[in-house]
């Protein structure tokens, strides 16, 4: 269950305070180019420590590649890596040992496995992420050569920035939203019915720490509108069907459909308060979260575009 | 790519114009108590033609168990069940086999597989989701046995009742809201990391047809919330750990901490418009949607609870 | 766990005794040609009690494609069918009820479930099997478009047919081996490690009911030959490298080679015997099994030709 | 397809020549005893240059477990884990560069990926194995705590090790044959129809490196077999039944009775003829085959162990 993705899929291990975390990359296709500067470039922009939001933990993230590559080229075998904990100062823990901290996963591991590795967030850290943004880079190789281009922001930046300064006066944090865009995606990625590919993206943004929220096209906003407001229409354009709106973002019946797909995700603030714990935490999730969104929609879309090669004979 | 589930799994199959459409469900575990009386009322309340909201179509939605019961208990073996299609009248279709219908899957599967059943909506049908109820009444008899009671309902239905019969007098639809409570659920439920219980809870909810966006506890509002307001805090009840309040409605770290689990399901206007094509449709698609997002959020439940057995030796 | 195959899946139902057994396929591409005539031919070569061999147990099979075909073409959707339980004698079988006929899986049943159809096999029968040869005529119409052809037969026919006599006169059974060739199959086909091409044609051949033994290439005798004697040197011949030999049985490492691929698998006698129970029995498994070889075969081959696109990019 | 097993899972990545080997087991249940002196005991009967018909190549096996281990407990999180390649002589492969060794997965790595470490096996190598001996040691831990018994070994030892002596003397190599027994496992494990636990332990055996053939119980034996000479017969002592032979092989309908599971594989001599080429090269696969049996085995039977506990409510 540590498994994310069907023919592209990663498998991640590793506990924030253990001697390292790291994962096997399986389905990569061989003869793809292996883009190591585009790998440490996302791995920067996901660590902590480099502004006021984030804390300044020294997360070195070093990732090593094992396997699966070879004169700069993809083998078509898995890619096993290891980031090493480098930076563990067991002692800013000790204070949670036997305690559970509120909105925190201490509670239900305890209840779930009966056992846990109480010296830090252990499997629930966002340290965890890294191997995220690691399967995502290799997936962003695999899109580049397709011309796809996946592309996250805070949104509303200046507010937000503002916002979260307020909260760490207070010693509080606080929330925001991430919104992402796809363009140059192919028609046709998506499996109908319980694979679609908005299911998909969506479980994906699900399963990254402190998200509650995700919406496509119009989201919420679509409740409340009316079928003539919604639909888009097609139109002729030099005798090719074109679409002249996307309300839909992009996802028609749960297939791509050539225009821009377009999303949103909510994340809740953190739940660790500078004013009830000391140590290094940062002020808000989504500071660190651009590049874990882009890595998780880079892996779906990736596999979703091999999956396809096999819808028709 | 037409199974949902992991150890409690359904596969569908069926086009809305072909002979029948159907399914199995496979790890329904032998014992259970079946409650035929439960399956079919939950079918009924699928069942199109009941009220001016849903269309006039005559879908009788017999469904035939094949296997996997005996003795009105399971048998621990595949269950296979098929709901004949009784009433197809083909010619309401001859309008659309040369064209794509805005806003409809019709473009996307042509594109993706080079053919499609063009007779009606095929696999894109919401003729679908009959299948789905049947999975989900399967999956709430296990859940009935554990005392897990899982609730939808339209949200602000009389406001949204209206907003429905003015788009309707306008030849025009509308969308719409389902809120969904899960009480009763044991501590434990869930996988780290990818597999997050609302993970799973959404990823469900976004393959419905329809669907545009999904959220659970706070929901987008805790993007815009301080930590100091979202966490939940415990408190000592007669010396057992309590949670004072349920911001996280829930699930703490994609784990279900003991709290009822509630979430938000958002539904765009049904395309096909009354004004532009004439035939049987339905006005809103949240109509006949709370069953489906009761048997979607049954059928993880019973997964996940399934899963959660291998959790400890 | 009742699905067979990765991206071309067979999942099936169904009790001897119920209303009907059946299955859907899934990941079958569009467009490919439907040869309903292919399809009942394998049905017609399992079907029992055409010969002295088989029982009489007159078994229609007559199935009924439910979805994923239009105009004669695959639609990329899944393929539903059922086959209906037509002669159920249930005064047959009222012997066995309270008791566990000899090395059957009655008890095993009971054990592993609590509960079972004591009606007859149930799940365990052979009629099960009638779902994988339709399986198996689908995947066939994946392999004639590539010119890949699976040919199984009974290995010894002459003197086999003599001892199957001789054990019927006695009241007795008797078991027998089926031999098959894959030719034309492309180079590439496996993955290696842990789903090599001979691991999944093993799977799948131990999965047959009676089956207790599988062997490729020199299978058995190659653990008492030396490496100069089992080895196959390349030649060359117009520029191309070619094999002298084909000990291997077409496979190195797992892969494909392009030499014919052939195995053979070994069936135990029938444990229901003449002479301690009466009935409709067959004499020998064999008799009925070369297209359920065939069908498996088929299975193996189409899943893994889907499966080898996604190796390079 | 990297990935071993259903609910106990082995993923592992690794060339031989790269930087390391590893692997990831997920769905290890929290609370088990971590005993680390087996692993290095399994460790160590895999490693080669310990005798004289294994090669000198020092390959340390020192096996770093990086996580889901804690207070030596399982923590029921995946268990990474990392063997590094510590001596790796270049020059020793620069023959084969640009070549194909005879009955080597050279030829058909190259065709399926276009691409291949050419400094060794790569993935091909036998030094995967090691990381499936890890998993085995790992999955001999749960069943440990069950008293099931695994238990592998060369058969004819005396008679094979001449062989393999006479072989060596003639720069040639030789095959083999393990015979394994697994005693103490529960009735119950094994999935119906496609997921027999026989097909399962074929499939494991088959899927290790020169492996050509796999029988359990009478195996090929059967097939000249009557019915009554193969039956196992239930006797009655002290009020429970009980079978009075295993020619079964401890399986009936793929589900485990309780008796002794036996099986055999056979393996193919060594491809890499001393004569051919110089270096480092074991005589006979079946020398380091023994604990790569018993940990597939152990893999196999720990998973349908888990799976089982979801055959009844």
């Amino acid at each position: 269950m540590n498994t994310f993705g069907n023919i592209f899929r990663l498998t991640t291990f590793g506990e924030s305070h253990g001697p390292a975390i790291g994962g096997i990359i399986d389905g990569m296709p061989a003869g793809v180019d292996i883009d190591f500067d585009l790998l440490h470039a996302d791995l920067e922009k996901r660590r902590p420590g480099k502004d006021t939001i984030c804390s300044a933990r020294n997360e070195a993230d070093n990732v090593e590649i094992l396997s699966g590559v070879f004169e700069n080229k993809s083998l078509g075998t898995p890619i096993g890596f290891i980031i090493r904990n480098n930076d563990m100062r067991h002692q800013d823990y000790d204070a949670i040992k036997n305690a559970y901290r509120p909105s925190h996963a201490d509670f239900t591991y305890q209840e779930k496995y009966g056992i846990r590795d109480y010296r830090g967030g252990g499997r629930a850290s966002a340290r965890e992420t890294a191997c995220r943004v690691v399967g995502g880079a290799f997936a962003k190789m695999i899109l580049k050569s397709l011309n796809i281009v996946i592309k996250a922001e805070i949104e509303n930046y200046d507010e937000w920035r503002k916002s979260v300064s307020e909260a760490q006066q207070d010693g509080d944090t606080f929330g925001g939203i991430v919104k992402c865009n796809i363009s140059g995606c192919p028609i046709g990625l998506g499996e109908p019915v319980f694979n679609k590919l908005h299911a998909a993206l969506g479980a994906a943004m699900l399963s990254i720490n402190a998200v509650k929220a995700f919406e496509y096209g119009e989201g919420f906003r679509a409740a409340s509108m009316r079928g003539s407001e919604h639909n888009d229409y097609f139109i002729e354009e030099n005798e090719k069907l074109k679409l002249a709106t996307n309300h839909s973002g992009g996802i028609l019946g749960g297939i791509s459909n050539g225009k821009d797909i377009y999303f949103r995700v909510a994340f809740k603030p953190i739940a660790t308060l500078p004013k009830e714990f000391s140590g290094r935490h940062d002020s808000s999730p989504v500071a660190r979260a651009v590049p874990i969104v882009e890595a998780m929609a880079s892996m779906v879309i990736a596999d979703y575009y091999l999956l396809n090669r096999n819808s028709k004979i």
